[in-house]
């Protein structure tokens, strides 16, 4: 092998891929990154597995002779993080593979051996069986991940919890996450018409999803993301770089019928306005207490959010609201709460409730069309 | 007592006070910050205390009625950081002072109660049994805490190497402080002629002088800092804050005589060029091998700079340099090199060398009157 690449476009597709190598890696070579130069191409492609999340990356290199070669991808990265921005070179002795050649990684400021060991022992990405793909707009991508995937399980043994729901019907996707808890239901129409027209159903695990959206974070709203799918893996492709997962096995909970579509009262408030009071009330909450009260006052339109630490102290605010309906008083997780309160991009969201024991519904007012489910905690006295 | 304050004055004072609050103390008591207000001085005085370190700040505040009560501090931190800016008040009933009142903290956008402690059950900070002050420039504190203070042990089994050695001789300041591997000496003049013109000899801990150089980090080059002294104890204090620590006993060791006077060879080299290349070296070095080899070519004025990782690879860097004496090989602990370089303020530097076993002297060649001894590491093949 030897080839020629620049410092910053080996920076970036080595940093993207890294995130699919494993820190303790159960087998020494998922510790390693692959990289493959093919001639006619003048192409490099590097490749990082932890044997359920795949990440792989391609860029524009000289590519005087072919090769495939596994490095350590920390090692890697700590060097080529260091190098100067510039040319670097990568070589080794094809004669010497058989016994895990010295890589030699030259730059204008250093010279570098670094051992290798042959690509062949990395394992295979597994393949998707099939041609056909579904074209996903970034922007649609972005504000539904957004939207639902915090409330996707982070407990391994709930399985299909851990993942997100996402579900393609004619023009609209829908994205929807539940850890049993709460439930974040986010529903968007694709802004283009693509070619493919097909509907499809599949739940997702959460930690692909993040990586998805790393990868989508700097791209432009007019891109579009190709998802391959099999019956046991998809895969995103955008640009030089794809993204490979398992899908989750199972059948995701029918979440729509959990979300009331009748409701005895109703709050309008600031979100920013609600954030704020609630993360100053907050410091009162921890892992054994985290309840905060809304006690509704429907004649001034006041909304009294209480902390309660029976041996430290309490924190009271008061919030200015629109209330329909009459005095009412409700206790909520403040986290749950915080957390959809976040991921909800609007200045005003509407709080629809029943009984205190009932799921309340939270909506944006403007933007996403969001629903965020979340079950009330119970009030002791 | 009741007072009222701006937020930004107590959040000021509360952050810097609460450094000296341990994060698991050993009586619950001293997770508490003390609170006293003082009736006739419209000031309010914060302390914090871990009978090792005391830090104390002072505030104008509107005090209506005087007290004194401690608050636990990491809970009274969090509510005051999330306030907004503007008035807040603090305020319980002198008669429940005997069941730990509930002091109440009110703002602009909510109301607190958190449970205080009698004032009277804090430890007492220790007095300085003295007048006499010395009158420390800010600016040769900052240069020979910079200079110096890294060198100090950490390891607290090593007692008065984990202090710096501070000496006043005439119009000169020296800080000293090594960890039996290296030594770094800043003689600092001071620029400006104080009253005091008494000499002293003291070794103080390295977390007081830690927490002291980020107190006088943001004060003007022209502000002093009072040093008050007596046998057991030191205070700085500056503008409305102090700093109380003990002292180190026993003797420092005699420094001085470390260092050589003569040498057989010589580099000059720009110390960043030195650190960026010493930097790319260091990825191949660790907890079990961080030697890096200098090579000196005096015919071609080059440093060859070498880290071998056996199993793993190695890194080499040419560095352009100036060479008095013959060629010649040595090594030192990467660490030990790069903490020393850092801590120079000059572009270029000097090292002075004798034989590959014998003390290594580093100097500025401009800036601070610094001298870094560093111990070679022995090369094995």
């Amino acid at each position: 092998m030897k080839i020629v690449c620049s410092q910053i476009d080996l920076k970036n597709s080595l940093s993207l891929v890294s995130r699919a190598v494993p820190s303790r890696p159960t087998h020494p070579i998922l510790g390693n990154v692959l990289l493959v130069a093919e001639k006619g191409k003048n192409q490099v492609t590097l490749t990082g597995f932890d044997l359920t999340l795949g990440m792989r990356s391609s860029f524009t290199a000289e590519v005087e002779e072919r090769g495939t070669i596994t490095l350590p991808a920390k090692l890697l990265n700590d060097i080529i993080g260091h190098l100067p921005d510039g040319e670097v070179s990568f070589s080794f002795d094809e004669e010497e593979l058989d016994d895990n050649p010295m890589v030699a990684i030259n730059s204008l400021s250093g010279k570098f051996q670094l051992r290798g060991v042959r690509g062949d022992e990395y394992p295979e990405l597994p393949t998707i069986d099939t041609d056909d793909k579904f074209l996903l707009p970034v922007t649609a991508l972005k504000e539904g991940l957004k939207s639902a995937l915090f409330s996707a399980s982070s407990d391994e043994t709930k399985q299909i919890l851990t993942g997100l729901h996402l579900t393609r019907d004619g023009d609209s996707l829908e994205f929807a996450a539940t850890d049993g808890h709460r439930l974040a239901v986010a529903k968007i129409s694709e802004e283009i018409e693509t070619d493919d027209s097909s509907n499809f159903a599949l739940t997702i695990p959460s930690r692909a999803l993040r990586e998805l959206e790393k990868i989508i974070s700097t791209s432009s709203v007019d891109d579009f993301v190709s998802l391959y799918v099999d019956e046991g893996q998809i895969v995103f492709e955008l640009d030089n770089q794809s993204l490979t997962s398992r899908r989750l096995d199972g059948a995701y909970p029918n979440y729509n019928q959990l979300i009331p579509k009748t409701f005895e009262r109703s709050i309008v408030v600031d979100r920013k306005m609600l954030i704020n009071s609630l993360e100053r009330v907050s410091v009162f909450a921890d892992g054994k207490n985290n309840m905060v009260k809304f006690n509704l006052i429907a004649s001034t339109n006041e909304l009294n959010l209480s902390v309660e630490a029976r041996e430290l102290g309490n924190a009271k605010e008061v919030v200015n609201v629109e209330i329909t309906g009459d005095d009412f008083q409700i206790g909520f997780n403040i986290k749950y709460l915080m957390d959809g309160l976040k991921a909800i991009n609007s200045d005003n969201i509407k709080f629809s409730l029943n009984g205190a024991t009932q799921p309340v519904i939270i909506n944006p007012l403007s933007g996403v069309d969001m629903t965020y489910l979340i079950m009330p905690v119970q009030i002791k006295d």
